[in-house]
């Protein structure tokens, strides 16, 4: 048993150095898998350090079906804004800005129970253990801010130029915001280790 | 140990009905809370049956900074969200769609993966264990549709009247979308019973 966790481990930090060289790692948050993989009991298989997302869809919520149109992990401006929006051929559009999100494996619940109290105090207060193995403890650690906006519906533009620069202004903030729980947690696991 | 179960499921069980008496239940819900009380393992200790909520605050996410303006359980019409607006004196309003949520709490492991996997089968996604203790599983039931837009930033409001109207009738769907979950949720654990 402790064999295949070893062998696990190491197929999912392979994947990890590998989706890095090919740039399909968000470099924000590559310093806490680290950290987290240093560690002995643990190793991450799956994170996205947040973005701004823009997409087609009636309403929120329906991952399998939206079409999406724009994605950053970092603050936009306008300009690149409006950019993905022109010429965009759907009636409804929405933005979104969604927190880092991480997927752990523990070695047992005990060393779940610890890294979730550490996620907590780091501002990931929506985290939670999503399955509980023999011989693993799966995770989920992201925060729960989050801005789910209407750009456009009907084919109608939903902001003025202006309050479409104040919107970017206030989805980057939100992004800065949780993106600042990653350093922290970061931290946290340092002073520990 | 048992005795202690069995008195904190009692104590939550009281104050259930307690709630649902002084009218601080959401009425919705309350099916679902007794098939899942009436399961020896399990006891729910609160509860959300979804919400459409209208909050003053600059950016979303700061919980205990908001200033709440309105909040309904069910679907609203345009007119009682201009009601609860008119001579609002916030600059900065937001508006959210919020899916039901349950704490619930298992005897063990074991059995709290057996009310995730049937909660995620009836739509509740993004649900997982909060903590593990000696005696009792902590858990969170929830999905993830969600919407949070700005009404007025800056003193400006974002949406004409034709265009708030349309906002309302996709927050009321999607309400509704996340309310459903709650009866397939009660359904499924019913036939298991």
């Amino acid at each position: 048993m402790c064999g295949e966790w070893h062998i696990r481990k190491k197929h999912f930090l392979e994947r990890l150095e590998k989706d890095l060289k090919i740039g399909r790692l968000d470099k924000d948050i590559y310093g806490l898998l680290k950290t987290i993989n240093s560690i002995e009991y643990y190793y991450t298989t799956s994170s996205c350090s947040g973005r701004i997302q823009v997409y087609a869809s009636k309403i929120p919520g329906r991952k399998f079906e939206i079409k999406t149109i724009g994605k950053w992990h970092r603050p936009i401006s306008l300009d690149e804004l409006l950019e993905v929006l022109k010429d965009c051929p759907y009636e409804d559009i929405w933005l979104a800005v969604l927190p880092p999100i991480l997927h752990v494996v523990a070695r047992n619940v005990e060393k779940a129970n610890r890294l979730l109290h550490l996620a907590r105090e780091a501002g990931f207060k929506h985290s939670g253990i999503l399955s509980v193995k023999n011989e693993r403890v799966i995770m989920e650690l992201t925060s729960s801010e989050r801005i789910e906006t209407p750009l456009r519906m009907r084919g109608v533009w939903i902001f003025s130029d202006e309050n479409l620069l104040e919107l970017i202004r206030r989805a980057n903030e939100l992004l800065l915001v949780t993106k600042r729980k990653i350093r922290k947690f970061e931290e946290l696991l340092k002073s520990l280790c």
